[in-house]
């Protein structure tokens, strides 16, 4: 790879944040386990997580991205699966598991705290995020990181489109745009595909949803790191060279 | 009342959206007519009417401001009240009036339009509205008003803070800061107290949530309309003054 060449002349670098700074899919995971559990006398687990899904893509539309909109789907999930029988207290139930969601506790990645505190004496940091407001604001104030960044933008959908108006926004050249992130998806191909620098840092597991085609990879150029702590050694290499 | 001398040297208006730029309390009064009638069996409209008031207030904290939060919010009411005998059935239609109110119309309030319009071509203009993000961005375009601001912000809370932060992030100088809202609360208040301008239009039925004691208002200073076309001539008659 001569991807190492690339990541130079950086101005800002923005981050994602669910399963980049801080573990988000494992709190699905666990909800996901507490859900089938729930619903286990009216379905077998592979199928409840099969209509999980289908009713979480289907309402992403009205609902975007977030806790409330998957409680939200998680409910009609339940009614649609069990015909109905599902009772109140079990739907209380669910809705419990959303608040239980969202009280989460926020737990860094390892390698993040001292990173983003490093990179911060020398970069300007941005966070983007999908997601309900209210919560990653949450988040964010819980997560201690705040302060580093100089943007915060909590967004609806990571488009093309979306990061054109971010840099315009804020005066940045997109070639000097580094975005760092742990989906292909969201946060690395549209970054490209509008000019800018970007990172990839896979996470132990990537939603359904988040899943990009193999060869809608190909020609893509980023580099792909295995913790964070490695940022710093990229952006020193593209420095000296 | 001397306060037309107030608005002067106004470099940016800033309006809030739901029930200022478009009817919005019409579609939560609508719908808490719709959960009522689907309760009904269980209990009287006025407890039905606190109680949701009650779970919506306490619920505030997990779920914020929004359809999604107030949807989960009727669903828990529903539950409580009906001591689980609600049938999965009634809380689809609940998810389903959520869906509604999601995909209502965005109806602009009378003489919005030309308002707006005719302000774009002497002021910068912003919008700062609480709420779903999704959802706020959705109706923004769906207004078809979104090119006439220069800045669009989707805060979670409205309160001193907040303003000064965004004062402060777009370079504007509080005096020059003139803020146009129907909440007292949120949009009036706070803006005074960050020493900026303020404009009140009620809308024809305030949100409990939302009252301010008479006496907080006590000493504060701010023009009153009736019609947002009134605005163009408080304006006017600032600047010949």
């Amino acid at each position: 790879m001569e991807t190492a060449l690339r990541l130079k002349n950086i101005s800002v670098i923005a981050f994602d944040a669910d399963d980049t700074l801080w573990h988000n899919e494992n709190i699905y995971i666990n909800t996901h386990e507490k859900f089938k559990q729930l619903l286990r006398q009216y379905h077998n687990d592979e199928w409840i997580q099969q209509r999980l899904n289908e009713t979480e893509i289907r309402n992403l539309q009205h609902f975007g991205y977030g806790i409330k909109g998957f409680t939200l789907s998680m409910i009609e999930t339940a009614i649609e699966l069990s015909e109905g029988r599902v009772s109140a207290n079990e739907i209380q139930k669910i809705v419990d598991l959303g608040k239980e969601m969202l009280r989460a506790p926020v737990e860094l990645l390892d390698g993040v705290a001292a990173t983003i505190a490093q990179l911060a004496s020398s970069y300007k940091l941005m966070l983007i995020t999908k997601g309900d407001l209210l919560d990653q604001e949450s988040k964010i104030a819980r997560s201690g990181l705040g302060d580093y960044f100089s943007h915060i933008e909590v967004v609806s959908e990571k488009d093309v489109e979306t990061y054109r108006r971010l840099v315009a926004k804020h005066g940045i050249a997109p070639e000097r745009f580094l975005m760092v992130g742990n989906s292909l998806k969201s946060d690395i191909l549209p970054v490209i595909a509008m000019g800018g620098q970007a990172v990839y840092i896979p996470y132990q597991t990537t939603w359904e949803h988040e899943r990009v085609v193999e060869e809608d990879l190909a020609a893509k150029r980023y580099v792909t790191i295995q913790n964070i702590s490695q940022l710093q050694d990229w952006l020193e290499i593209s420095r000296e060279s």
